[in-house]
């Protein structure tokens, strides 16, 4: 038996957006699902392998008409206690930086259960486009994943730790706090040519890499002009071999 | 094109062991190999995705006879170096405390091409095992991935900044660590309540998961005898209608 036998409800991680990086369990889930409740910014050649289901976007990011997390988390209730089975289908892994305990929460208040299938997140997506690895020897022994603002504002972090020589950290939804953690963590002592790469759309066809440098971070930043979902990899810049090797794919394709 | 018909060399992320947690990616890499370099750890079912391929072990964990990271360098190099399709198949993500960085410099050096694809890494299984969220608004804005022991010994950590109330880490390789984390945690005025949760063998047929708190931590942990791979959840606890819900799931099958 299926854990979606049991469960009405499945968080499921539906990745960076490449198709190919879904999990098998997460494509069982979409090829089981009565409804999938959907970010907006998962791409349509994923929704699509639920054509049985009904797509509802919940899509809250962006600057189109937005729902928010009480009508998400009304509208999840609602759908699984009608008896559908009900996928809420999240961009990246569903337990970072998706607001995931707080529908969670919901479900239990409304005494329906739930699986977790986890996903591919934003910043192992990313890294791999690199080429590098987001931990190594004698390199860094810790590895933080971090959001640029919080309820209160731009996120305040460790600062003086992160300011030290080979620290990494994945940084979701950076780009408006951009100019914030270029000063913050130059005003800590950071090396101003520590790395510093933009991944916008990793996995996806539109993939770009902007590498720079934490002094040039919100200059090159501002110049690239960066429309879609974009992860800050401070600590990380591309492999010279794999930036060539991504030019030659293109070149092939 | 396929990036596998471009490059001698794949990286592939494993993910935690339940086969149904290979992307779709990595299955297509397996399916296109003529050798794979496996690490020990992952599970038979998932070497069985390729039966075509010359499975080669490459494991270092545990007591067995052990493949230095030299020689697994020297023998990725010679295996592609022939002609071979061959897939380097890691536990988890290939980028989070796998040596990636290590055996991507061998290929670099030796002119192999390469590319990388990302798996799901154990934090990530083992929290959505709890139900839980690895970050969450007004608790967390920084997650952290560490690892029990670096080069040195037991690593060392910014013990005062994760003994605030609220914050979470997912810690590799901890269990050897535990008496020295929890010494570390309290020494810095960490709660002695701070939930902690060993989850083992994660998202297998035997996954087990051993929640206690900060001060018990080495206690329990003894007493568990956890003789597989397990991740240590720092200011994480399972979330009790899961845990039901698990039971029931055991009952049900
Ligand atoms: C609300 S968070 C959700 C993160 C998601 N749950 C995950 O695990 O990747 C949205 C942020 O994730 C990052 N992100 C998500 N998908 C991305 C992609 N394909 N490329 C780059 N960044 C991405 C961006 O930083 C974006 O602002
Ligand atoms: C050498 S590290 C490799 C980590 C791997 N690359 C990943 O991303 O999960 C090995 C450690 O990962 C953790 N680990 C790997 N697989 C696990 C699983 N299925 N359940 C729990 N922990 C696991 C354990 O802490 C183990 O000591």
């Amino acid at each position: 038996m299926m854990p979606q036998d049991i469960h009405p409800i499945a968080f499921v991680g539906a990745g960076p957006g490449d198709p190919d990086l879904l999990t098998v369990k997460a494509v069982n889930c979409l090829m089981w699902a009565d409804v999938v409740l959907h970010d907006r910014l998962v791409p349509a050649e994923i929704l699509a392998l639920a054509p049985q289901a009904q797509l509802i976007s919940v899509g809250k990011e962006g600057f189109g008409p937005s729902v928010t997390q009480d009508e998400i988390n009304r509208l999840l209730v609602e759908t699984a206690r009608t008896g559908a089975r009900t996928v809420r289908l999240k961009g990246g892994d569903p337990a970072v930086y998706a607001r995931l305990a707080e529908e969670v929460d919901a479900a239990e208040e409304a005494g329906l259960s739930y699986h977790v299938v986890p996903g591919i997140t934003a910043a192992s997506a990313a890294t791999a486009a690199l080429g590098e690895s987001l931990t190594k020897r004698g390199r860094n022994a810790a590895l933080r994943l971090l959001t640029g603002h919080d309820m209160k504002g731009f996120a305040e972090q460790d600062w003086k730790a992160l300011a030290r020589p080979g620290e990494v950290a994945a940084i979701y939804m950076g780009k408006r706090a951009a100019r914030f953690i270029q000063g913050r963590l130059m005003m800590h002592g950071a090396d101003p040519a520590t790395p510093v790469t933009l991944v916008e759309n990793a996995s996806r066809a539109d993939q770009r890499i902007v590498p720079t440098t934490l002094s040039h971070l919100y200059a090159d930043l501002s110049e690239a002009e960066l429309n879609g979902p974009a992860i800050t990899l401070y600590g990380l810049a591309p492999r010279a071999a794999q930036a060539a090797a991504e030019t030659f794919i293109e070149e092939a394709l």
